[in-house]
């Protein structure tokens, strides 16, 4: 049984939502979950999981400084995520604001790391996207991103 | 008085709705235009302006392959075009679905022409966006587009 | 035994010489290798490769038009090549003169097929890359690509 | 007479070099500078720059936290940094490690608050890159960023 982590950073809750329903659905798909704020999460752990997801609101283009402090300090373990599957989403103001470039960034991260990434040919491609609160489409996008990031753990990892 | 090229490709319309939107913004802001669609555009005649405004639908986010042909061809003028004002828009079938890496494409291909280059801190900050048929929302970022374009214009070419 | 395409455009012969390293080390790793120049490549036989390997020039910061023809184009087969495995390669001029941003602009385009990727924690994060003609680093990095593929391909499609 | 304020964050030294070179060079070129480690930098005294320049280490294929930041806490002063320039660079480990996706990301911030950016023709395109401790060849790319940049000063605010 796969092991994911969720680890997001939310200030209006918009993000938190997302995350929620993610590990939800993930949990509805057999994988084990843990959902964590990005102040909680210790970087030696990251090397327990399977799956790295990490979610974070639209700051200027890119990830809040928090999520990208965890990845700064993850610098300590490189080599040891190498394999694992990532993945990621953001909540955003506009749309065209920045939600794709905060989303590529965290997956570009992830790829530094050695890990292994998948895009959708529906929806949002590179994860799911929120504009303003998570709505039916948002929510959607969550449980399709669930549902194929589990499949692609139950051939990579069994 | 400072010279536009608006270069377009646009298959389904919704690009073509925006340069023409554009460029009738920047003519009642004193700036001459150059309307062209891709395939018109002979790649030495871009020494002639001032300014270079692209717009491409989003295809795999990114330009379509006619507008890169044009950035392709431009090295035979590589050094040509520094100092001159870059800007782009992107029409798009979804939110999320790659507008803006194929607005930050054309823009990256501009600066390494050494072009001068301009955000926007209120709406869509990296260049106009469409979802779609371009709607209310759209036409007003190609006004902002084209006033902020005009007095950066300004302030550079007098 | 996993198929793989190997398409890339190349005018100097430096992307051409990365392409056959890495078609020669994946063939070691018994994968069945097409090797194809741009112009070379028919569309609609995407579908019958289990990877998608796409190789350019730094162009202007992205792919050579010819390979991003191809991509526009494959959106007559959107959805048929979700879960394939894809990855990326690029020669340039120039350190830091673009060849990051071309490789991931192929790679986001796999993405939105919803292909699979992946990144290497050692050297070239996001894909080899040569800086003018291939030296013994950039075939270390071709190498090391076609043996990660070679090893996700074997657990992704036994 | 403009003035410069060159933020960064240091940790191995290589990117503090590159900073004071950058902020010799205008100085030469008659542009006020401070010189400021990103610990140092409060938000508010933002507004009082007509440039800004940041510096980061690439660490996962964008900047540094604690240039981030910086960013993030800017939000406060959104839409006040408009039409001032911004530049960026950074220091890296490695070839196609991620420093141009470091450089573009501190710029799409820049972007975002409205302000103007502009590349370089020759050599480090979207801002000077060093490859572990600066060389002859990245302290040229710093001086040219600085003259280009005064240049632009020059023309825009006189």
């Amino acid at each position: 049984m796969a092991k994911a982590l969720i680890a997001y950073y939310s200030k209006s809750g918009n993000t938190r939502v997302m995350a929620e329903e993610i590990a939800a659905s993930l949990k509805q798909q057999k994988i084990e979950v843990d959902l964590k704020q990005a102040e909680q999460v210790k970087v030696n752990e990251l090397v327990n999981y399977d799956i790295l997801i990490f979610g974070s609101p639209t700051y200027y283009g890119s990830m809040a400084f928090q999520i990208k402090k965890i990845l700064d300090e993850s610098v300590a373990l490189h080599g040891q995520l190498d394999g694992k599957i990532g993945a990621a989403f953001s909540s955003a103001a506009n749309i065209a604001g920045g939600n794709e470039t905060t989303i590529l960034d965290i997956l570009n991260a992830f790829l530094i790391h050695g890990m292994v990434i998948m895009g959708d040919p529906k929806g949002d491609h590179y994860g799911p996207v929120s504009i303003n609160a998570p709505d039916a489409r948002t929510i959607s996008e969550c449980k399709r991103l669930a549902k194929r990031i589990a499949d692609l753990a139950k051939k990579l990892f069994g």
